[in-house]
């Protein structure tokens, strides 16, 4: 879909790991509203997780859906719902580096997951007619981007 | 897919409510895990946000990906992933209530939006095998579920 992307590596299971013949993911229907820009090009380079003072990204959004970021402001906590399209589906256990023994796909936050669909909370620094400028994503660059949303955790509804 | 739930109602546009022709959602496939269980039957029943403190909800999940809940257990705090299959997907600009001029979709956390999805901070009361006992959730009963992690938010990793 995007020549700039390396294709999906299926990465090989470690220890204790456990992959199941997962069913068709075609119960419901996607549409990527645009893609998330980031300084990251490999997936060794990304944060372990985002950090609201880590460097600056772009929510780039497709023309189409730009006039539902009215209201989107600069200085707002958003959660950005975002597709890891290079992450393999089928893993049930997996084996974190950090842990002694197999963990539930449940259990983890991995991109590896039946439907690897990130949610990071990101701050707004600035709102512009084609997207916002971000802090506080650990994605790679050219990431399809699924949602955006003000975010709900209650730590950012007040200052702290 | 499911006998059980109405279909979908397209809910009439609001004064200020922009539609716009939405590209076909067929970037990605999604896989429903399972479906969550809870009170409400109808949508004017359920509650505007999920609280801590509300019913018990049940996170159903399918045979299939029951391994993948090892080491989620009682007390956890979670996030709930969740298909709105019901919502529609074509607005840009919506007129809440409560709003006096109409907001864009990804100012709003309602369940209108390109790819309905919800996201929800549950805590689990019981893990068994076939699923999890949760509090905290606001959907409708028969909701397909998409995914469980846990919980990001920095409110939920110390005691309050």
């Amino acid at each position: 879909m995007n020549a700039n992307r390396p294709a999906l590596v299926e990465t090989e299971l470690r220890c204790g790991e456990t992959a199941v013949e997962a069913p068709l993911a075609c119960d419901a229907g996607l549409v990527f509203i645009g893609r998330v820009r980031t300084p990251w090009l490999e997936r060794g380079q990304c944060p372990r997780r985002g950090d609201l003072e880590g460097p600056l990204c772009r929510l780039e959004v497709d023309e189409i859906w730009r006039p539902a970021l009215r209201g989107v402001s600069a200085g707002a906590m958003i959660q950005v719902l975002y597709w890891m399209d290079r992450a393999r589906r089928d893993l049930v256990l997996q084996s974190p580096r950090s842990a002694s023994a197999p963990v539930g796909t449940f259990a983890l936050r991995s991109p590896v997951r039946p439907n690897p669909i990130a949610v990071s909370d990101a701050l707004v620094v600035e709102a512009n007619e084609s997207g916002l400028l971000v802090r506080g994503l650990d994605c790679l660059d050219g990431t399809p981007l699924l949602d955006i949303k003000p975010a709900s955790c209650p730590a950012w509804r007040e200052p702290s």
